[in-house]
């Protein structure tokens, strides 16, 4: 299989404290790096946690409040300065780009490096992003303002070939082409060999959902039911639910409800508040509900 | 005296590095704090060493490139978050308002709170703050952009009375502030003492000239004459004077040559460029012509 990891870039919540940085998360499926989020300061995790910035070519921002995008600016500045070329896509609220053009008018270095910006839907699912390997789908949220989640999934992989048998049988290219995206072998002499004769068991496809910042949220269900890894806010311990629901927020134990509700395998919790001075406390909450539950804390890398 | 200091938050050029962030330096009279230029996570620097970024009430941009002012949207939200009240001025060229609205627009705890922004003139050294004890003024230098250094200077202080002898000859506390401010003392019965009789010698008007980014400039001999503290950007050592010259910086040697000349009594150099892997070479060669130079590294502090 494929490497498959998400690193956490930043944690906390509006306020970055000594400790965390403001939202922000790489994905890093084989090399081919996506970036969620972009709180200030972005640029020096990245360089930080070892991933180039011009490597980095999507960009997918759940909403505008600064703490997901005040990063931005610094880091399409440095990675003009660093000599990216071609093309750097953010997927984002349509305003994004009147925000960020007028930072941008004293760059000059940005001749061959483009940023394009894909304006998001926030009403509904959507496909905002496919290539070979994955697809990432837009997951409607509930905040103060537009806000929408990411999932990641992996493509159903090909299917392995069972070599020796393959190369026993003599079967030809095409035919084994066929036989990894499911086909039977029809022999020349008519008769079939079923594909699962031939093959093994498919790997199975990965999935990563990313869910801030947000009430928690039953529509949701369906969309990150059984991923692998779901990161969701908790902005709050649950004492202070009527806050949370205030500022549109999740607690730590509603971020666990949800995790079990929807089967996922293992849940993130992060965007803690300044005021928690570490994640203990969440951490607990949670886990006493959902077990398999783990803090981001900038620096932490989970692999799929 | 009052406590007089210069802390440096970041003292990288454009592209910050593990050790340095990009500009910005507290510059604090008797815990009025003043900040120069606001690169990116300059909130987290203020955090780091120690500093309330809510006490900031002024603060100073020498120019609008990237690494002197993406900083500001999240200082600006932090602050507001953080229950700051009244006013924020901020001194920089007119347009960073129209490059700063844009991102606050989300903003949604700035009730009592307001920025205001002061342009600046950028063609010759004006005047732009003052109070009880301290002037600022704004020094021309050359760019790719409108830029401007700042100088802060002490006003002169009052003279401090001989306390005992004043005492002695019972003079009344109206002549006593007259004393302060350099008159003679004229007695009841018609004759004079001098002032420098009841009172001791001035202390020092301390003063501090902040010089960045800019080409080496002879003009601003007059205006930084004998300071106490010079910064002055050293982007690259002098085998690189050339590319210097092209992106309108200073070397380390220039920089020297300048506050020699300028007679300053101490030389801090930063803005250095993330080629230089640490500060060695650019203060070496500083301080073969400029003996009592240092290196401004991120959470230095120079006392005045």
């Amino acid at each position: 299989m494929l490497p498959f990891s998400v690193t956490i870039l930043g944690s906390s919540s509006a306020l970055p404290t000594l400790s965390r940085f403001p939202t922000s998360q790489i994905v890093n499926l084989n090399e081919k790096l996506f970036l969620i989020d972009c709180g200030e300061g972005t640029q020096i995790q990245l360089r930080k946690y070892g991933f180039k910035a011009g490597k980095i070519n999507h960009i997918f921002i759940s909403h505008l409040h600064g703490d997901h995008i005040f990063g931005l600016p610094g880091l399409i500045s440095s990675m003009a300065l660093g000599g990216k070329k071609g093309e750097l896509h953010i997927y984002s609220h349509s305003e994004l780009k009147m925000m960020m053009d007028p930072l941008l008018k004293f760059m000059e270095e940005m001749e061959d490096f483009k940023v394009i910006y894909h304006p998001l839907n926030f009403r509904s699912q959507a496909l905002i992003y496919e290539d070979t390997n994955l697809t990432i789908e837009s997951i409607p949220l509930k905040h103060r303002i537009p806000c929408c989640g990411f999932i990641f999934r992996e493509k159903q992989h090909e299917l392995r070939l069972r070599g020796e048998l393959v190369e026993y049988l003599k079967i030809p290219i095409r035919d084994r082409v066929s036989l990894k995206h499911g086909a039977d072998y029809l022999k020349s002499d008519g008769t079939t060999i079923p594909n699962n004769e031939l093959t093994f068991p498919r790997d199975p496809s990965r999935s990563y959902a990313f869910c801030t910042d947000t009430l928690p949220r039953k529509q949701i269900l369906p969309v990150i039911k059984g991923v692998d890894l779901l990161y969701h806010e908790s902005t709050f311990c649950d004492d202070l639910k009527d806050l949370a629901l205030k500022t549109y927020h999740t607690t730590a134990r509603q971020a666990a409800e949800l995790g079990g509700e929807a089967g996922v395998k293992k849940l993130i919790i992060g965007h803690f508040s300044s005021r928690y001075k570490n994640e203990k406390p969440l951490v607990d909450e949670a886990r006493a509900i959902f077990p398999n539950t783990f803090a981001a804390n900038d620096g932490s890398r989970f692999d799929l």
